[in-house]
């Protein structure tokens, strides 16, 4: 089967946390020619088990594994047919790309059937998916960081210090010891990114990516037996039986579509099926921003920084570095603020009256629009604010989940608009504070690319451009992630040599889109001085009173770190990667970001409704 | 004129910053027989000048004078006609007393006559009374202390270390420096407090409390002309013309009412009246709590502390400390906070979303008593947070206006309900690091007796309670300076030998109301802990932050200290003396305080709807 080079198109197909996004991309020039999405019909599992009244506790996410088969019945044929008015037909699709949240990972059988998709294992809430903000393995992930602490863990720096309870390990280890016969039921302990892929080419290939990022994948090995024995007796195989090595590089064919694959989805079969991979890494391909130096950005409740170095080099308080992570042949770097656009969700659920409300509905607009207005109605530095943007921990660079937010220099004259840019800025400050870590640890980083819904709050942008005293660019595509995915698709279909080459061609990248004004960066390295003394007073040890806080209302709540008996309790740690960042997409024209559409900013609103029920 | 004993009466008269009271007290027992309340019908003058359509700059704050005068027509009629209920006739009342907000301050002609009642001067704003709130002199202040810091005034330390630009000093040199003519034309510098009984009885008497608090009269002497000549060459006769040594103890008789002041008020002529005084310090013998070791806080917007000692002791950070100040013969010592009520209203007029606002209408109730009914639903420590209660800036004991406040250890989880919790906590730390400087100075605080509009909020109470380890006694009287100006009222007309003595029979006071609860204070003195170390950390020059945000927002927005340019800059002292705190009464059942009907949370709020307009 060969398609005229003209016409060729790929599907890239973005799996978020509530809905899977199919695009259609043209090979020659990337041009977006239709788009299908779905929405899973079980969204996020966090409360009861479906079909069996089981309550879930507190800190669970799960999700259900046939929603993502059901985005390929429905949001690729979706697609396909959109792109039918560009003249494009099923027969000119080379190949198909898929991106994922990460860590989401699912126990499999043999030949790749889910655990819960078996009768026994139905009613068996470890049997399902868990989702990337499953946060019930916090214990298991502090033991995991306390034993390679003591025991030196050559892998643990190449995590800035700490593997998270969102992570491969952690939560594997919760099913072992929560629910052993589902963990001794399990054959793979399989990414959904992996999974996805291995339901369309009907073998199971491991990405780079989430192995090394996710699964502690480093120097060519796991995790030792001696150091899974040393965690829990009954974990010392779980590298041997339940992982293999990746064995899938990012861009790389991982087989041919299979005849049932084409039947859901009305694409032809045997076409090239591309490697898993990661929403957040595969918007650097969609940006053309895959050079070593490029920082992307993709900003929606949390932030994820990925960039390529040419070296290997221990960046205090990065999430990750790992050989391949974002195009194959390079290091790509990850770290991550843990909160960003849930701040500001939080802060217009929780913080801002009536009077604020009211006017947008006034006007059509959202709270977020008005205040955002406000906002910009003042002078640098005349809120007479600093607040530290801790309020979802700190990822990048403290590596802190204990930490809590800030706002400092209220009066009587303070308003929420005030409040709100000072918000903004302390994100801004926080982005800043990783820029300067990796350029402090040799790994220069030369442009600020910027993707997410947040890109369209141009005040927002503004500030970050002053504070970073760099021009933003943006990657010009709403659905980010899957044009990346597209990308890749491209690649594996053979169109492209490799990656970076699509991405030349077919990347999407507005460059200089914000300049910082030279007056407004001098005010903000004043403002940046006095965030960095509090950072560092509160963050590196001058004063911890933010974990004696968490720890009295712990103790007085009566519960255990990373237990289940309380909302909040050991702040949710809000990661980048599987936040589903790239994929809120645009909640609106205007409208600041994807906070409001994000599942996390819904929790704070739940609670507070049930608290006024 | 005789009264038979049991039928004596005598009327307290409470003028307040938006009104005046006027009540009427049994002689024998303190009980309150009848009320009448007159609004000023200029209120606060604060935009446009009286029938001139001059507008006045920012932080000006104006009254006048024949306002005061009409509390007496109407006030003192409606209070009489009311207590002939109770077989009470003008005949039986033995003495008039009264209490003013301070310092509150006019230019008067020789024979009393206010400047502005002078045609020629009737459009001269600076002819007027300048309310407690005028805070337009902070330049003249800082003046004052850096010249009395520099010439090491042994007066200063008696004021915590700062002369208030609220105070008599401060105001007349800006009348000096901006209205010369004005200036020249002042034969006399008059407390408000003093003109009242000047018009009551047709001469003029000095009140020691005034003169000691706000006048800057220690050790028998004013400051010195050598002083005020290096402060302003014009300025260096201003004691010796304008002003007088006190001759006045506090419920000493000043004289008789006079015929005109009888027909204004129908209180019999010849009458005692009694020396002027001020809100907040009559507010002790009306709690009958004037002993040494009887800390009486005075809660309202803001809080003022008065408490009597035996001794003269420096106490770090307190507002003042004068001989008789309170009750003669006593060392009278006054501290303040700043900002109490006005937080909590301002938190509510800028921080609470909707559906709060919402379910206070739809349950007839406040939004205060809303979030104090969840607030008090959690264990001691379980929000989280902590917080600097220096919104409008630190009066004791760190007497720094150019602080501001704080809140700490914010998640996606926090609720409002938590934030107002904070805040009230905040406060409470404020009182405690109150008492622990007396304690220090070796002034024994042995008794809490708290009066104003918020005894209401029983949660508010029991943290007081519990913060300061000490059960809380209430003043029993919803109009307590009222009732101590009539309390005064006895002793100047003889009934009594001296106010102690009055207050032990007239006085209301319940004792033990709210006890403190061992496991809350347990945890409290952990988040005291913390409070503390924020407090010096950020009060005592760990980190200068707050003073470099305000000195950023005055230069980006171009405006000098104390100077009109714009509003908040140079937080306004919300002197709790003058604050109206004690007469802000009660804004109604349960209603944690008189936040809401005190004039400074309703300037964010007119600023907000001007944002909003």
């Amino acid at each position: 089967m060969t398609v005229e080079p003209g016409r060729a198109v790929v599907v890239g197909i973005d799996f978020g946390t509530l809905s899977g996004r199919a695009v259609v991309v043209r090979v020659a020039d990337g041009a977006e020619l239709g788009t299908g999405v779905h929405e899973y019909s079980h969204a996020v599992v966090d409360r009861i088990l479906p079909g069996t009244g089981q309550v879930l506790p507190p800190d669970w996410a799960l999700q259900v594994p046939s929603d993502y088969v059901d985005v390929l019945r429905h949001a690729v044929p979706a697609a396909l047919a959109a792109a039918a008015g560009a003249g494009v037909s099923a027969a000119d699709v080379i190949g198909v790309g898929t991106d994922f949240t990460a860590c989401t990972v699912l126990p499999v059988a043999t030949d790749g059937t889910p655990l819960c998709e078996l009768e026994r294992f139905a009613d068996r809430p470890h049997a399902y998916v868990k989702l990337w903000k499953h946060h019930a393995a916090q214990g298991q992930a502090d033991r995991i960081n306390e034993l390679a602490r003591v025991r030196g863990e050559s892998w643990l720096p190449r995590y800035g210090g700490l593997i998270s309870s969102e992570w491969e390990f952690a939560k594997a280890l919760q099913v072992l010891e929560e629910d052993p016969e589902i963990y001794a039921a399990t054959a793979q302990w399989v990414e959904a990114a992996d999974w996805i892929v291995w339901q369309l080419t009907g073998r199971y290939t491991r990405n780079a990516c989430t192995a090394g990022y996710k699964g502690i994948f480093q120097d060519g090995v796991y995790p030792s037996p001696e150091f899974l024995r040393a965690l829990a007796p009954g974990f010392a195989g779980f590298v041997e039986d339940k992982l293999v090595p990746p064995d899938g590089r990012l861009g790389d064919r991982a087989g041919g579509l299979t005849e049932q694959a084409a039947a859901w989805t009305g694409l032809p079969a045997g076409i090239a099926v591309c490697v898993g991979n990661v929403d957040a890494h595969v918007t650097a391909p969609a940006g053309n921003a895959v050079a070593p130096g490029q920082m992307v950005a993709i900003m929606g409740t949390s932030t994820c920084h990925v960039m390529n170095g040419e070296r290997l080099a221990d960046v205090p308080g990065m999430c990750g570095v790992v050989d391949g992570g974002i195009t194959a042949g390079l290091f790509g770097y990850e770290a991550g603020q843990s909160g960003v656009g849930d701040i500001f969700g939080h802060f217009v659920d929780t913080g801002v009256p009536a009077a604020y409300s009211e006017r947008a509905v006034a006007e059509g607009r959202s709270v977020h629009e008005v205040l955002t207005e406000l906002a910009a109605a003042q002078p640098v530095g005349a809120h007479g604010l600093v607040a530290l943007d801790w309020q979802s921990g700190n990822r990048s660079v403290l590596v802190d989940h204990e930490l809590s937010g800030v706002v400092l220099g209220q009066t009587l004259q303070t308003r929420p608009e005030d409040v709100y840019r000072a918000l903004i800025e302390a994100t801004a400050f926080g982005a800043r504070t990783i820029i300067e870590a990796f350029e402090g640890a040799g790994v220069p980083v030369e442009e600020l690319v910027i993707a997410g819904g947040l890109t369209k709050n141009a005040l927002l942008m503004q500030i970050y451009a002053d504070v970073t005293r760099r021009p933003l660019s943006v990657v010009d595509s709403a659905q980010a992630p899957a044009l990346g995915s597209a990308i890749h698709a491209a690649v594996a279909a053979g169109a492209y040599p490799d990656v970076p080459a699509a991405a030349a061609v077919m990347g999407r990248i507005r460059r200089g889109v914000f300049l910082p004004v030279a007056a407004n960066s001098a005010v903000y390295d004043r403002l940046f001085a006095e965030y960095t003394l509090l950072h560092d007073h509160f963050g590196r040890g001058g004063n911890a009173v933010m974990h004696r806080l968490k720890a009295l209302r712990r103790e007085v709540l009566g519960v255990t770190p990373g237990g289940s008996g309380v909302t909040g309790s050991g702040a949710p740690e809000a990661d980048a990667v599987g936040s589903d960042a790239a994929a809120a997409g645009a909640p609106g024209p205007g409208t600041p970001g994807p906070a409001e559409a994000g599942a996390v900013p819904a929790r704070p609103s739940a609670a507070l409704q049930e608290a006024l029920a």
